[in-house]
């Protein structure tokens, strides 16, 4: 059985992303990371979800100083669209999956994981400069030059299994594996619950809408 | 005065990186890291090394729990043959650079820095996979794919002025720029003063030699 390394947010891409790599047949390390996101409560529900599938999680713990992001900042407003264009949003933060991949390459590398798996998706990276699909590609080909694994001709693959799919695609393919909707969090604010407003909310609720999946409450995250 | 992020490991190679740095005017901000490694004693030379050039420096605590290198494990052995050919060390820590690089990415897109210095070179990269000049190449790319200054057409420059020197020829340029040798720590122990055994402190050793100079005991990181 092979290792994969899976970055778990707690968000619904990155559970689906989680019960897709199990499917495949991976024994996977999630790993979950506390780097000052306003909506702490995802950490929880990340540990939740891994807990769920019976998976090996480590919550990273990591400081950005500089911050530079609506989402690291609990005072900042949130922007509540519903759409991104070509626009980065102010939730974006510096480097964000770059560090993420970063790490994941680390663990890949010392417990002789073979793939590391991230649930970017299209509907961000009209948004979000780091979930490009020329962005993966490009970090694929430095995690090759720059480990031990790669050197000996064997790289970890980086694999966005989401990367082509919308929200509803994502949510059908989801409900297909049996992902736990109810624990996932998506809500960008700190709240008790979530607020409904912000764009994180309207994407989760347009792409249940879109999937012809009812959410229902016990599945909103609540 | 433009910005620059410089990793600063409070050794050698990484104080005549910053000298060389400030040399060509940028105003330097500096990443020190505390990551677990056995020679902390090089994270207190930092600072010192940063203060000494009035530079801003922060220090970024982070957390590898997998290990995976002797650099991690102060019970390993360290290598002491004093070459590396192509064998990987065991100090090789999985992924280090990759986070390093991908911290000051995240720095660098903050403070809006335009270049990120790293005084990676020659001699390691026979044996550190994350030391070679295609690796910083590919990252470069990644970066410039992964972040809001590349998609706004002004990616980050990743300058590695050491990469084809030796480290007689870095003691040299260093000596040139002022660095503070005696300020610098190389050695792999954790110990109070230099084993004088490690590949560390041989090869610091022998670069002084071969650069005709004689660091004496005020220069050797005691």
């Amino acid at each position: 059985m092979s290792k994969a390394v899976v970055l778990l947010s707690g968000g619904l891409d990155s559970a689906v992303t989680l019960y897709f790599a199990k499917q495949q047949g991976y024994d996977c390390h999630c790993l979950i990371f506390d780097y000052g996101q306003r909506h702490k409560k995802e950490i929880s529900r990340a540990k939740k979800i891994s807990a769920h599938l019976d998976c090996k999680a480590q919550v990273i713990k990591i400081c950005l100083p500089w911050k530079g992001s609506s989402l690291l900042d609990k005072h900042a407003d949130l922007p509540s669209l519903g759409y991104r264009g070509s626009i980065i949003p102010s939730t974006y933060v510096p480097g964000r999956n770059i560090i993420f991949l970063s790490f994941a390459v680390s663990c890949a590398e010392a417990i002789k994981a073979k793939a590391i798996f991230i649930g970017a998706h299209a509907q961000d990276y009209s948004g979000y400069p780091d979930c490009r699909p020329e962005f993966y590609r490009a970090f694929s080909r430095a995690a090759a030059e720059g480990t031990k694994a790669g050197a000996n001709g064997k790289p970890v693959k980086i694999i966005t299994p989401l990367i082509n799919k919308n929200k509803a695609q994502i949510i059908k393919l989801g409900a297909k594996l049996g992902v736990p909707f109810h624990l996932t969090w998506s809500c960008y604010q700190g709240g008790i619950s979530p607020c409904g407003v912000c764009d994180s909310c309207r994407f989760r609720a347009k792409g249940f809408k879109e999937a012809g999946i009812n959410e229902g409450k016990s599945c909103r995250g609540l």
